[in-house]
């Protein structure tokens, strides 16, 4: 995989590129749909295809459990399986381990955790985790790494950041010695860690580049921190990591966060929320957010956003979404999660076109302040 | 709305003809897959479209329900609603009256029931039923009738096929006054009845052809009865019904159904079967059914059918669609009914052709009997 910088902003620190991988290229900054179980949820493949999305991201954790990276590996990896022939990002399953078990058991080596789904005992450590990237075989995978939860001391933060140092350590030299088993190379990610505490931010992030990774990861945040504690901690980052290098900050966000961290560098971003508000009837516009089974849309021939040319803002009125919410219909789930799609992948190729021609940091504030605004009016 | 008989089986009764409405042509024998509350369950209208649906049912007492038929026209019609711009045909709401509602009071009017929703009290008349599908804007509509269960005793079926008659009727007649909301002209059918009586079959259909209806449905079949008697009462109806007008089989069917109704002289079918059984994990194939959950499906790389070209059997393997089934997901639900529908269009075009090339008797018996093989051998 390869990174190619081709435009920084004149004011500010955005930046335009490109990320080159066996499986196509993708143009930064990027968003990656989540398709956490093999499948961006309620879409099909084609649909994210036309809707512009040009990477995805899986979750090893799960697709380890079910249908398990080794039927996976017998399908020629993921890509063959789901039937995605672009980029695929995996992360490590190492988030899913410490915020959906209880149970979990760490120790110098790895993670014991026992599975959601059947109880089964199942271990994860640094080489673990890659053998099942390898066999999903993602383009992007991820280092195993602890992601503290907030609030966090700083005694426990500096613990937990030495010893996923550790596990990166062992993670890029597992790497090394192993290939990919279908036919093309798979790159790896470190993850910085550090908690709010911007002395282990900068320690975490530079003893990750001294690593040399293909890419970095801003980990751990999005995670209930304030605001400004995401865009200190992110600023801090981008600032010491190297600018040939590919800066992915991770489960972020809504779309204001992600253009805020657009602005500070950051070339990468996933999260589920244009999915999982979708499928709780929350859109996104460009006038601001719409609560779609609100009883003022009962009528409404409107489009869900005048301004967008998705398929569904294209053929069909918020009165006929909020019908198919109130009737179960899983038509209305599709409908919705295009539409956020599109406006998410439209944002990001907004970002870029306006970072190239510097006019990113006037457009990105004037963005943010009309949503601000009518998504306040709307919840009043 | 016309019918064109176009072609007649030289050996049995199979016919093959065109409906013209004012929302375009179909082409009979036709199946109709079923919108219950203003959508195909899972499906866009362009998929719709793409696997060659020609026209659709909307089920009358829903609709009137949620949203509310004059929501509904206040949007212009079901059509707008929507977003389908071919033909639609919606039944009367009697059936769902009659088979939903335990507390329902039927009188010489009309009859009395409480919505499934909120419990409210609502009334259907002949009229009424009109009155909504002129709201909803279907370009078939359906004379209310008593749907008869099975078993019924001939007291009750002779007594209810009277009160049938009186509507079908009254109608007739509100229909002759009223004109459409919509700027289209909209057929109404009437629906033969009479149990599994052939007296009554035969008397049902004589008085319905006498009130000169612009096509004629049989209904109370497919309600559990033998199969013997639904061939027996269907072959009954189609000797007497006019060559000239089209004849629906309201309900039906499996594939084997439909193929042995069409050899009957049926033009029109619908039926949930397509879209339920795809929810359920049963996909139907040119080898007859397949159960997409089965352990045995776990590693295949085959699609769901290698003969079929819809985009499910293109794109994806039974591996891939039981991975989805197993984890809940939304697209597993999706590819599942789109192969269905594309089925079941795929079968009645067939048939078709078929028909027009007086090869239909033969070509019916050799599917018949592959699937019914094939489908013994999966339930083993």
């Amino acid at each position: 995989m390869q990174y190619r910088l081709e435009h920084r902003s004149k004011k500010g620190k955005a930046r335009a590129g490109k990320l080159v991988t066996d499986h196509g290229e993708v143009e930064t900054p990027i968003f990656m749909p989540v398709g956490t179980q093999g499948t961006v949820k309620t879409l099909s493949p084609k649909e994210l295809t036309e809707n512009g999305v040009q990477i995805i991201l899986g979750n090893t954790y799960h697709l380890y459990l079910r249908p398990g990276s080794d039927l996976i590996a017998g399908f020629g990896g993921l890509h063959r399986f789901m039937n995605w022939n672009r980029p695929i990002l995996t992360d490590s399953g190492g988030y899913q381990v410490f915020s959906l078990n209880e149970l979990r058991q760490l120790d110098e080596d790895g993670v014991t955790f026992r599975s959601h789904l059947d109880g089964s005992r199942n271990r994860f450590t640094p080489e673990i985790v890659i053998d099942i990237q390898r066999q999903i075989g993602s383009d992007i995978m991820m280092v195993l790494d602890e992601c503290t939860p907030w609030p966090c001391t700083p005694e426990y933060a500096e613990k937990s950041n030495d010893l996923t140092l550790r596990w990166a350590q062992r993670a890029r030299e597992y790497w090394e010695k192993t290939t990919g088993l279908h036919g093309y190379s798979q790159a790896l990610f470190g993850i910085v860690q550090g908690s709010v505490y911007p002395q282990l931010r900068e320690q975490s992030a530079r003893n990750l580049i001294d690593l040399d990774f293909p890419g970095y990861a801003i980990g751990g945040l999005a995670v209930g921190e304030p605001k400004s504690d995401m865009a200190s901690m992110t600023d801090l980052c981008t600032d010491i990591l190297p600018e040939n290098k590919p800066r992915y900050l991770m489960g972020v966000g809504m779309p204001e966060d992600i253009l805020e961290s657009i602005a500070l560098g950051v070339d990468m971003f996933d999260c589920v929320i244009p999915t999982r508000n979708a499928r709780n009837g929350t859109v996104f516009t460009s006038e601001g957010r719409l609560i779609i089974k609100a009883a003022r849309n009962k009528e409404s021939k409107l489009p869900v956003d005048p301004e967008c040319s998705c398929y569904t803002c294209k053929n069909f009125s918020r009165g006929y979404i909020r019908h198919l919410f109130n009737s179960g219909e899983i038509l209305g789930l599709r409908l919705a999660t295009e539409h956020n799609i599109h406006f998410y992948m439209k944002l990001v190729r907004d970002a870029r076109v306006h970072i190239v021609n510097n006019t990113f940091e006037k457009w990105k504030t004037e963005r943010i302040s009309k949503w601000k605004q009518n998504n306040q009016l709307s919840e009043e």
